[in-house]
């Protein structure tokens, strides 16, 4: 690794020399109501649903078109003040904070349906609908888009962050289901990046550096999506376990025969009980759970869910719990989708920290495993839940805010999960994204093509003014 | 458009002060008998197999590691010297033409096939493997990769090309199947990219950046890619239309309809004419016809196959005829990928120019019917082929090498499919990629986006030795 990934070199930017005064009164004159530096408007913007402390924008903007945004874009880039994109603020690693002040571009009211081609499945939304809303907006078209990550975020920050979520095992993620993006680059331009074909060998591929980028070379303003058919059949099943080793293994055969799960969900005990209270679960016990969902024809549907139901039945799991009415499935992925708050709700008063990882398939007993361990070597409570079909677990660590010692114990316990997935050829994050977070993360598991990424970072933002502090920053 | 973008602007490299000489020294003592000035040898490795003239590079050097790439490129760079990689000399669109001469530096003998993980369903292999000798190292394992072009492609080719082929609109093209690669850049630094998670949202997406880059960025030595297992049963059937609008509706509405065909293609009457002579197909007729291929358990095969067969049923088509045979499958599909072959048996003594293009499946109609109507005005005989589950069709126009007219009616004609491909949403290329034929194309559909792209290349390749007189270079 050369010093340059490793941090060491010094190319910090030096102290900012940004001018407020006349980007606040531009931006004011252009947007009227929708401009504000409100202090509990600002202080709103300044966090996620991560652990970092806020960090206030100076001011806050709501485009109604990117149009607007590549003016407010333009002032800001004339002036050198930083930017900072905010979608519903859901985001984790501390990636809307503004670490350096400057201008928030809310996107939310950028929440128009542009178009929905159901011939070609696809659509096209501006950045800030929301998952949720586009769901509902497709409800009539026999369509729906699949990734869903736990909070209903926005179609723009979902593609920042590179997000997936339940589906993502049988769908893929943003970096698969993102066709094309319109973009304000760091200088105002507009650009249009993929298009409306299937496949394309035409050029670099923008539209994947743009995704996951978490708006540190562009302002994402629309998204062309792909798009499914609604399956003719959706069954859902829980199954419970003995021990961890038999859900996980479950989970491994499963994807070796390829057998093609829509969802397949894992809960360990804590978790499993935590959900059986805050969402009312009746029937099942605190044990380690494996939530499947199969999509297909009637017979297909059925067919995936025989041969999942015979891998399970040889590693101790339970009987099937069965529950083909659309109601119940909504009432037992909603409980999946609460699982963070009722890992909160484990210890009232205390704070969660969300934190995810991702191994290869074959490793992924292993590193539950031995993160399990961590656990209790710590004395903390912390659920384990993940996207296991993909390799992808997740930790909520619970911990008092006014207690360093134990917050301390929390990023220890971080630091091993991510390194150990590291070391396995996984990822630092599967789908929650790096932020301020995980910097460290990515120069340990990337080494030297990080150097190419500060490249890429300033071939597209030479002055560092596209959400400074986050992904590649010093 | 700017000005940059539509290429007006004049930064077009100067006369390349290039010192060749130590090069061929230095790059002889490091690889022995592995480098050549040989005329012959030059020769083969100025051309693929577009119609493209001839451009030999001065020197070709034949690396087995990774490191030899990265001391050779070393030398290079230091003595400004371009640099061009090659894999099978097989793309179209003269990817490998030395324009401003320089090194050739061919990976068909970096052809290890490093690791197969079956239980995670991955590999990794060097860049000169091909599609076909990787299928029969993992002939034993129940694996197979899916990524078929016509040729029998080098991995690291068909990643730069960002290739697919014919079961892509199952499976994915190289942009879905590529985990992670290692890349010598333009320095003769080795990174690398990606990882062996199915997932990750660190950090710029790196992996897509070099993935389509035609080796214009850096220069792919190693290929990590995801593996599918056989499927349980395999059927195809062929069926023939009585006109062109009946088989290409049967494609759109079986898309439309989810139904997971792993291989949908379409030959048109000129095209299976020409495939019924040189293949000696029996028992069909020179028509519009389809080949499809089923993959999945017998239940679930069959259950696609009779979907499909009433979708056709309803539009005119003729009875399926059944191949489960693997021998009597593996003839026919032998057949399809033979079609450019067929295509220039049509005419012996003529060349034949392969171009592709892209359109969303609504479009592929209009975009088929017209392109047969530009073919019967022009008096050119071009049959028309595709993989149309993406929506990605195909044309071989024949001409006499010395006849510039006839190349003219060609190049007319290409320019019609591919701005009308455009206009539509479409790609001027679903596969084959820019290199020197497509550039102007590349402007006309991506507008101002390819100055982005320009930057990325300066990012990546400050001194454009990598690959020169491609992709974006003016």
């Amino acid at each position: 690794m050369t010093a340059e990934a490793a941090g060491t070199q010094q190319d910090a930017p030096e102290a900012r020399h940004m001018n407020l005064e006349p980007v606040v009164a531009k931006l004011t004159r252009l947007f009227g109501d929708r401009a504000t530096t409100a202090a509990s408007v600002r202080d709103h913007h300044g966090h996620g649903e991560g652990y970092f402390p806020t960090r206030a924008p100076d001011m806050v903007i709501f485009p109604h078109t990117t149009e607007e945004v590549s003016d407010a874009v333009k002032v800001c880039a004339l002036h050198n003040v930083p930017i900072v994109p905010f979608g519903t603020g859901t985001s984790l690693e501390g990636h809307v904070a503004a670490v350096e002040g400057g201008v928030c571009i809310d996107l939310s009211q950028m929440n128009s349906v542009v178009e929905v081609n159901d011939e070609d499945l696809d659509c096209r939304v501006q950045a800030g609908v929301t998952r949720k809303q586009l769901n509902e907006h497709l409800r009539d078209t026999g369509l729906f888009f699949p990734i869903d990550p736990g909070a209903d975020a926005s179609i723009g920050g979902m593609a920042s962050t590179r997000a997936s979520g339940t589906n993502a095992v049988r769908y893929g993620t943003m970096r698969e289901n993102v066709m094309g993006l319109t973009v304000v680059t760091a200088d105002g331009r507009i650009i249009k990046t993929g298009g409306r074909a299937r496949k394309s060998s035409a050029g670099y591929d923008l539209t994947r550096i743009f995704v996951g980028a978490e708006g540190t070379l562009g302002i994402i303003t629309e998204v062309q999506l792909r798009l499914y058919g609604i399956p003719e059949a959706i069954t859902s099943a829980v199954c419970q376990y003995p021990d961890m080793e038999s859900a996980v293994n479950t989970v491994i055969m499963t994807i070796q025969l390829g057998i093609p799960v829509a969802r397949i969900e894992f809960l360990d005990d804590v978790q499993m009980q935590a959900c059986i209270d805050y969402s009312k679960l009746e029937g099942y016990e605190g044990k380690p759970t494996l939530f499947f969902e199969f999509h297909g024809t009637e017979a297909g549907a059925a067919e995936q869910a025989e041969q999942v139901k015979a891998i399970s039945d040889d590693l101790g799991g339970s009987a099937f719990q069965w529950t083909a009415k659309a109601e119940d499935r909504t009432h037992l992925w909603q409980a999946r989708h609460d699982a963070y708050y009722a890992a909160l709700a484990l210890a009232p008063g205390k704070k969660g920290i969300a934190t995810d990882a991702c191994v290869p398939i074959s490793r992924l007993a292993e590193a539950i495993l031995d993160t399990k361990k961590d656990i209790e070597e710590s004395g903390l409570v912390a659920p384990i839940v993940g996207h296991v079909g993909d390799g992808n677990f997740h930790l909520v660590l619970l911990y008092d805010e006014g207690d360093k010692e134990e917050l301390g114990r929390c990023k220890a316990l971080i630091e091993r999960m991510n390194h150990r997935a590291i070391a396995m050829g996984g990822t630092c994050t599967g789908e929650h994204g790096i932020g301020m977070g995980k910097k460290h993360f990515l120069v340990a598991e990337h080494g030297d093509a990080v150097s190419y990424m500060r490249q890429v970072k300033k071939a597209f933002d030479p002055e560092n003014i596209m959400n400074p502090g986050k992904m590649v920053s010093l």
